[in-house]
């Protein structure tokens, strides 16, 4: 088992700078993984990726398993061949992705039945095969199957899908069979921290490599969103690396890892990008607004990124407005800059001290 | 003036090797412009085009004055600023456009008038727009507009649209006002080499940096196109630079040039790469084939382009079915590398006299 977590210094707040020891080489954490659901981050070449300081990739075991399927990949070297990266790779297993394909899904305590999106034709996903198919895939972290459920859902409704989490959790930790890939567990249990912590135990009692928060910012009041995910870091094994799944904005960013977060995954940055909003250290840019269309000025004066010292505002707005796909990358690359800019700001002022004043000033206005 | 060109070797069958001296720099030639119609060479950062050895790209001012407008274009600093290109740029001026844009222009002897495919305002082009936008734009090889008719127009029209197009050609170069913007005349005439010879002596009287064949693949057959092409060649002044617009094929690139056309753009690189379409040196190859699903091999073995160094024929193949933007950029890569490529052995074989037979080897089951 190649897969280790050290945690190498920790703010008296709760944030902590962390390496994760993969098979494919080690990430320095906090961190934030670019989303590559299909198979790809979307627009961006793998050479982009790892000049913009991406360490480690998140994609989606339950959408590869559909298309091109399991076998498909492993038969072209894997999802690192996929994804053309020798860095690490981190799958979600298809919680998430059950509650937001709504009517294409049935749930029970077997597992996960669906119509596949792409075909119609109809699968089956146990946790013992959401492990496989990880495993299948390569990876070097995988999730737990989980029962994820939207915000509003009843105390019952709750319990059950913490208990029916916690029993798919055994039974794919169970399933393992693959050393490389290290297996994380996710809490659920919305925003009762009674059941979050009944959660956390069902799940330590079976010993994961880490830990993920799942569940949560799928429709709550943020306030909410913040003040569980505040009890949820307080209650998780602190030698163990922390996953806040699914978010979230740059200010969230610099929040959770205050927290004590290790890992965030988000679309915000490549799918805002592809709609023309920018993440500047100003706020919130819309590319398509006509202020723009003469602005002869990068997105952000000083960004080092290829976008800003390339492109004038201007001249993305045009791109956008041609609904040229050179827009959408453009715009992805300077978010996701924007991004793992900020996560080498946290980690840096986690090094040296100056925890969160140095992050507070890369984030900006988003702070 | 600036603009200068020197054939520096001349085959025996026609083939030339030469410099184009520009404005913002020199273009070896036989060379191929990658097509920026819009603004962008669709899904190719500048740097990539620079790292696949192109060395001068053609945009369309037609299109640019529609949208984003040449003023707009100026104040982000012309094209040269909306490309982020430093060295040559050339644009068609829209005489290909209108002829296929159909009902959205009407054209007389003062110019075309049209309606925007964007908003649909109300807008006109005389010869004299045409080169002011050029000039406007800041490119360094601008074109005449022309009178382009498809294949089929009969004699009568045929001699219509090439005396207007010579009529065009004289106002557009008495109304030429920037020096570093080089002007070439466009001969037109179909497949009627007595007319073609007609439109080019026009021209010629006129005095033009460059002369460039139009109206070719335009629905007649590839045997008349190639007549007449050879026709035309035969023609051109041989000192000055001689641009095929608008094809072709590997093949027609190895077959033009050797007649001693020395520029060439087409949209089936990059359209071809988006839609799947992949050029190796095998000949055609539609990556949405089930054959390729897991496929580990490159696109074509050896090629030393991102795309086949990087990635199997089954991973695009995934890229492309679930309709990841990286799979029509990484269809673009190797498409654009094969072609500039083929340009590069073109080149080198007429330099050390292994014309056409490197070249040939180049062009794979495309010569």
């Amino acid at each position: 088992m190649s897969f280790r977590f050290d945690v190498l210094r920790t703010h008296p707040a709760g944030a902590r700078l962390g390496r994760m020891t993969t098979a494919h080489g080690a990430v320095d954490t906090p961190t934030f993984m670019p989303v590559a659901t299909h198979g790809s981050v979307k627009g961006m070449l793998p050479s982009q990726l790892h000049e913009l300081g991406a360490n480690i990739l998140l994609a989606n075991a339950y959408h590869l398993a559909i298309r091109p399927g399991v076998e498909t990949v492993a038969a072209l070297g894997g999802l690192h061949g996929i994804l053309a990266w020798p860095g690490p790779i981190a799958t979600d297993s298809g919680g998430f992705q059950v509650m937001s394909l709504g009517k294409l899904v049935r749930v029970d305590d077997d597992g996960i039945r669906y119509r596949s999106h792409v075909d119609g034709r109809a699968g089956v996903m146990r946790p013992e095969d959401a492990v496989r198919a990880q495993e299948g895939l390569g990876v070097d972290v995988a999730m737990s199957l989980d029962e994820c459920l939207a915000a509003g859902a009843s105390a019952d409704a709750s319990a059950r899908a913490v208990a029916r989490t916690t029993a798919w959790a055994a039974r794919g930790a169970a399933a393992r069979s693959r050393p490389e890939t290290a297996l994380f567990g996710i809490v659920q249990g919305g925003l009762d921290l009674e059941l979050r912590a009944a959660s956390l135990r069902g799940l330590v009692d079976i010993g994961f490599d880490g830990y993920a928060a799942g569940g949560l910012s799928v429709g709550e009041p943020p306030a909410e969103t913040s003040r569980a995910a505040a009890g949820i870091a307080a209650l998780l094994p602190p030698d163990r690396p922390r996953y806040l799944m699914g978010m979230g904005t740059p200010r969230d960013l610099l929040t959770f890892a205050s927290m004590g977060y290790d890992l965030f995954d988000c679309v915000l940055p490549t799918r805002n990008g592809r709609n023309g909003t920018l993440f500047p250290r100003q706020g919130k840019r819309t590319l398509r607004h006509a202020v723009h269309a003469r602005d002869p000025r990068p997105v952000e004066e000083g960004c080092a990124c290829y976008t800003c010292t390339h492109f004038s505002r201007g001249t993305l707005r045009h791109l956008v407005m041609a609904r040229e796909m050179l827009g959408a990358q453009l715009a992805t690359v300077h978010n996701l800059h924007f991004y793992l800019h900020l996560m080498r700001e946290i980690r840096a002022a986690l090094a040296e001290g100056s925890f969160p004043e140095r992050p507070a000033v890369a984030a900006g206005a988003w702070a």
